[in-house]
């Protein structure tokens, strides 16, 4: 669509892949999927190219992260590279991004979506953004739902209302994260999607309603504006406005409030690629269960999971283990059962109480 | 004593403490007990000096090691660092730094030690080691046996003799590696002992035990002996002879042959520290039974062994494992359960065959 842009939210900080994430290398500059190469970042603007090409991609991240998402991403003009002068959660973020693609084009239609999530088939994922934003052409905020494939408690849901289109529906409501009972209960409805944290939207609808549901952040986002039209510094506006916005999320803020919502199921192998854990279940693996890099020496050993970031060679041998991530880095070695890989924001944790500030 | 000297032998090779050891880091060289921080081999010199002092220390090591081994012991004269030109087994090693000590000393005093095990009680092993040597004295060829604590089959097996003093008992029997079963009924009969490979004689006699049931070998030493004395090169001697050698241990070439062997039982914590799992044992545990190096992360994580000899500063953090060992070097990382431990020659094996010798 030739009106089509694309703001991909690229700020995230996770410490759940520790030691390969880092606070200057988060999650979504890590190879996390498949064969370990490709980041989920060069990922996500690689299968929207057909759909929305690169040089219509912005790119939201931190400050200190702007550079290196640069360099992952040299198909992206560089003044696409938007830097956000600190973390206010996704309502800030998406209003600015959706006021610097207006400047460019008043009829943009604009799709968010996040950086660090991984899907398998992705035509079917662009059959359904293309659904998505024909729908938002339309006037809807729209938003993509997964279709549930567990009763996950981790995840807000979104109640679907009735046809507005084929294949696009009324989102009833916005459900945050469930209890086990109500989730079984979402998933055995059928009317529940999962909330995937994807917008679509013409950029002036998206400004009017945060204009009426977030009148502060919409008055200060104008004054950004003006200071950028007129030639001024907006720089220096961002950085004096952006640190007093409302740290709220645009479901909170925006979509939870709004009249024509609208929701588009998707069924396209989608993960948010939570863990270690999923970071094996969606590896390539042998024939024993292993995904390892080149050079690792496995024997009897199955189900594990060696990620390898050091920069100078050091094989991993593993003998008579199984279920195991192993992460070696250039500074850390991380040893995990696949099944506690949550528990390693404890070990981040400890490096905090530790004041081991290179480590995190 | 002021004519005892003590032949340690330091060339080993092993590979069941890969990644740790290594052609040119072998097992003796690591700080495989204790705190982890005094290698086998300097611990052992250590333990000796109040009986035998390092100047009438000498050291039998391959050639590919005397440096590391001079490195390791800079209290033993250079000049008594002995450099084998190839690995010929106990006899031909014995033989020829006995003669050498006997050059210097021709009534020296000889015990012979290996250099890669552990000793928890050592004033009873120095008690055990003065009543060897006097024994030896006596013109008889020593070994010291230990009391057995478990039936071992990996271990030969001495059984014992008469009394002929105090503590010194002859010893009737050098017995192979037994089977299971074997090896309960020597522990149940308590009439036999491990063989630990210590030897302690009168140079003199061992010279001509040597030439009595190894004459090849003893031939061959009278012939660099010689070179020596004569003022001869005695390096080109060895470099000729040597490896011509009979590669025969001494309890097969000798100890088993000879008429007046005797024994003197030993009970002083003794271990001959013969995997990771031996390592754990013997290694300062943490309260959950952790031997892990300082900056170490271990979070609901028991009974594991963590050694680190990266050069590099890398942190290992372990979370929710148990009785695991994680070893880590500046080029490889091996992650084995202790009750696996053996089975690290598997790993050994598998680099051999990808012939990646710089690992090796």
């Amino acid at each position: 669509m030739s009106n089509a842009y694309a703001v991909i939210m690229a700020g995230g900080s996770g410490t759940r892949f520790w030691p390969a994430s880092r606070q200057a290398n988060p999650k979504q500059l890590l190879a996390l999927a498949g064969d370990g190469r490709e980041s989920l970042l060069a990922a996500t603007v690689r299968r929207l190219a057909p759909l929305v090409p690169p040089e219509r991609v912005y790119v939201a991240t931190g400050a200190h992260l702007a550079d290196a998402t640069a360099r992952e991403l040299p198909e992206v003009p560089r003044a696409q590279i938007l830097a956000e002068p600190v973390p206010r959660n996704t309502a800030p973020c998406i209003g600015w991004a959706t006021a610097i693609v207006a400047r460019g084009d008043p009829n943009a239609l604009v799709a968010v979506l996040p950086s660090d999530h991984f899907i398998a088939r992705e035509d079917e994922f662009r059959g359904v953004l293309a659904r998505a934003l024909a729908a938002a052409a339309t006037g809807y905020l729209v938003t993509v739902g997964i279709v549930p494939t567990r009763p996950e408690t981790g995840y807000g849901y979104i109640e679907l209302g009735g046809e507005i289109a084929p294949g696009v529906r009324r989102a009833a409501r916005f459900v945050e994260k469930p209890d086990r009972a109500r989730a079984e209960a979402f998933v055995a409805s059928k009317a529940h999607l999962w909330n995937a944290g994807m917008f679509f939207f013409r950029a002036g609808v998206m400004k009017e309603a945060i204009a009426k549901h977030l009148p502060e952040l919409g008055a200060g986002l104008d004054a950004i504006d003006r200071a950028a039209r007129e030639g001024g510094d907006e720089g220096a506006a961002l950085a004096r406005l952006f640190p007093g916005f409302p740290s709220i999320s645009i479901d909170h803020g925006v979509m939870e409030k709004a009249d024509k919502i609208a929701v588009v199921p998707g069924d396209f192998g989608w993960s948010d690629v939570g863990s270690w854990e999923s970071a094996w279940e969606l590896a390539e693996k042998d024939s024993r269960g292993n995904a390892l890099p080149l050079g690792t020496i496995a024997v009897d050993a199955g189900n594990n999971l060696v990620r390898d970031l050091a920069r100078a060679k050091r094989t991993v041998a593993l003998v008579g283990v199984s279920d195991l991530v192993v992460v070696q880095t250039d500074d850390a070695v991380l040893v995990i059962p696949r099944d506690r890989a949550q528990d390693v924001r404890a070990v981040v944790e400890e490096l905090k109480r530790r004041k081991e500030d290179e480590l995190l």
